[in-house]
């Protein structure tokens, strides 16, 4: 019995990485998408993301089937309801690379950026690849300098973040007011973005030390 | 046992309304912010989120509790794991309010909207008030007419949001960039906060009736 459930509790964990990796994809074709003006890359990120939502919703139900038959407790107990709050953690990454695939297939074939400021995503962008990277590793090997690593990162997106907004505040910044929209919201997603990456690096560290005061500040 | 257990489960139950209450404070006061310039009720906002936080990490901790200590199955499973879910819904409205309190406390004095575009924002607010009257309806009384209630008023949001975006591309819209940005990231909070609350709907409605099936294609 103990074997079988140890086996169930790895293939909630072999799911949680192959949504996550479902994920790196899907915004690795958003950036694409997005800084290229790839208009295929910006549907098949769209496509796709139902792909995304049916194996959360499968985890979910395997996660709940687990909690049901084998009534886990103490620690296998917190594993599993930590991976149903990380499956709803990868599954909006999903959603968010996909408004910004939405956003470019939207003002495809021009550009949603201006010269000006790609860098600034460019970097931004950079940052959310190296999350979900981090996201992957933190997930099979549970060695939480991949978590530093993702808060690291996230505090960098949060100032260019903020660097986004001081730009379209400035006096030179002209551009029409569609513009000005699209820069909004596609910096608010990869900001999100970021953020559940550094949910489920909390998450994991939690779930790893077993105490939440041992979750540094940062995360 | 099945007693307290009974007992447990109702006190999960009370929680969620609790804080569905608190979250209905928080749209109310946000409200008053953003559309009356009232700094003071900006800041009530902001520093009340703590609260809300709170409760939400205190259910969550209950709730594990319960699935530990008594190994619930079926119905009163999938209870605790829903309970798990909407709590994070409800935390996340609580949220988006505090984030439409801190773009009004971010332009006081100056009000955060042009006149032209007050009245759809006043409806959007109207309509997420009704949503979380209907999220508290629901859970108070499990009555599944509240549920496509809130379907119907999202339903309604959705067409008042891409109105508002359709007013910034018109070519008589001639505010600053800044106005731009506040008005694009407030349309955003205020429609997501109703998808958070479909969220609760969906989860309630598939609850009462034991069946995704059963679940309105709308919700």
């Amino acid at each position: 019995m103990r074997k079988v459930f140890q086996a169930e509790l790895q293939h909630v964990g072999e799911e949680l990485i192959q949504i996550a990796t479902l994920v790196k994809e899907a915004l690795e074709r958003a950036s694409n998408a997005f800084l290229e003006t790839d208009i295929q890359e910006a549907e098949e990120v769209i496509s796709n993301d139902a792909r995304i939502d049916f194996m959360q919703n499968e985890l979910d139900e395997r996660s709940i089937d687990i909690l049901a038959l084998q009534g886990p407790v103490a620690s296998d107990l917190r594993m599993i309801v930590g991976a149903l709050r990380m499956s709803s953690s990868l599954e909006r990454m999903g959603d968010l690379a996909r408004h910004v695939a939405q956003v470019a297939r939207m003002r495809y074939p021009a550009p949603v950026l201006p010269d000006s400021i790609t860098p600034i995503f460019t970097e931004i962008i950079e940052l959310d690849k190296k999350i979900i990277d981090s996201v992957i590793a933190l997930l099979e090997t549970r060695e939480l300098s991949h978590a530093q690593d993702i808060a690291k990162h996230k505090v960098r997106i949060n100032e260019l973040h903020v660097e986004v907004f001081n730009r379209m505040a400035a006096d030179d910044w002209d551009h029409p007011a569609q513009t000005t929209v699209d820069v909004t919201l596609a910096s608010r997603y990869l900001e999100r973005f970021g953020d559940h990456g550094v949910s489920v690096a909390r998450k994991v560290t939690y779930l790893v030390t077993g105490d939440w005061n041992a979750v540094p500040q940062s995360l």
